[in-house]
């Protein structure tokens, strides 16, 4: 892991840094805050949605203030492996920047496109190896990373105790975006989709080891009704007796105002469960 | 007053607009947010540094979650006026996006660079028409800004009520970025210069209708002893009998990180002083 620039903010550190992934076979850039004090601190992945990198989250959510509050740490990883030999395709919703959070089986993505194993294992190892972490990990994200905060958390319950979303897509096995990625890198059987369908998984019982999750939606979001479609989740929820609050907010876009609007809940939440 | 885009957050709004300004016969571009409620609200005009947009501040200081709190709006306009049509540098510290907040004397500047009354008149006589903001102002910036801010709130009293600045160039007449952009913007004279200079300003005794003027500066912040000198706004206070409170805060350095870490406190300086 190295350090690639620094600062200090909130009395606490924000560190831009890289590492190698033997998942994606490249080099991948995160940022890392800590908070005031020496730490170990429980933390927080971010995961970013499309078109983003490691640092819209770290420049734009107006996190920190409220992690250093609660003593919480925050690792938000790039979207995707990127470089010139990694595969890539010209529209913003497929290959860098917009890797899913799934483990790719398809050609040209599946030797880099390993997003899944990258963020459940080599990311999570790398940064409590590099930084005063505990292994006491919530886990939440925006849109695509929405999604990814989701169906991480359900498929990997021993490494998250916590989980919430912006605006996820809730559902990719129904909607375009999910649809077109899937095909891409899990290839045409929609049966394998569903293992990474976060509605589904919650229909399915997953959420189970939760005792809640946090969903925040804009009703002025562009994307509500036709990627994101949260009323899925709610539905699903509701059918497998889960809890899951689900806040929509009437004005609210898909930008990072809306989620710095809301961004001291959803720390807050996930400190009441990573503390406790 | 056009507005080109508008978000909903922290329950008011962020308008992004342009309006065509008589001073600079440009164009100017500008956000404007209004915390929640009807207003009229009192409001801050943000000045901020070099290279910068009306867009730096807007996206990475995390000033509105605390503007909303204490029922403030702020206008944070673009740093020069912008075009093919008008004047540029290569440099980054001259021409477009390098305004300094003074009206220009010397060609090829004049005709467009006329930032200390585009501030000061036709910015302020736009988004007071066409937002709900009363004419109670403070003023605040960045560097460049913080310099703008210092010296429009010195030279202009009856517009301004408070002032404070993250960073500010302290004396222009006495450092590189200064002495460059007053030698072009303003000829070769430098006693025509020193009427810009805020610690002159406030040895003079102009700061005197400001109870106090809040600076923070980081002490890791590269800018520090080359361009920016602090320590001459202190010294200049001292010799005025003038209140001006000074925090050197350790580590930080001159990144908007920095500057939202101390944000909640520059609103709260300001809303103390707009509000009663």
């Amino acid at each position: 892991m190295q350090t690639t620039k620094q600062h200090k903010l909130h009395g606490g550190r924000l560190a831009y840094a890289e590492h190698h992934s033997a998942a994606t076979g490249t080099t991948m850039r995160l940022s890392v805050f800590t908070p005031p004090g020496e730490g170990p601190f429980p933390y927080l992945v971010w995961l970013s949605g499309l078109t983003c990198t490691e640092d819209n989250f770290t420049t734009k959510a107006g996190a920190y203030g409220h992690a250093a509050e609660h003593g919480l740490a925050i690792v938000a990883p790039d979207t995707s492996p990127r470089g010139e030999d990694v595969a890539d395709d010209p529209a913003y919703d497929l290959g860098q920047g917009a890797g899913f959070y799934v483990d790719a089986t398809q050609t040209p993505w599946a030797p880099h496109f390993m997003m899944e194993t990258y963020v459940t294992r080599d990311l999570i190892e790398a940064v409590e190896r590099a930084f005063p972490l505990q292994a006491r990990r919530g886990v939440f994200g925006h849109s695509m990373g929405g999604h990814g905060a989701l169906t991480l958390a359900m498929r990997h319950p021993d490494k998250f105790k916590s989980v919430s979303a912006f605006a996820p897509i809730a559902s990719p096995t129904r909607c375009p975006w999910g649809e077109k990625a899937f095909a891409a890198y899990l290839g045409d059987d929609p049966e394998t989709w569903k293992a990474h369908d976060s509605a589904l998984l919650i229909e399915a019982g997953n959420a189970a080891p939760f005792d809640d999750m946090l969903i925040d939606q804009g009703l002025a979001d562009p994307f509500l009704e036709p990627q994101l479609k949260p009323a899925l989740l709610e539905r699903a929820a509701s059918r497998a007796g889960q809890r899951l609050t689900l806040r929509s907010h009437d004005g609210y876009d898909h930008s990072y105002f809306f989620m710095a609007s809301f961004m001291r809940d959803h720390i807050a939440f996930h400190a009441a469960r990573l503390q406790r």
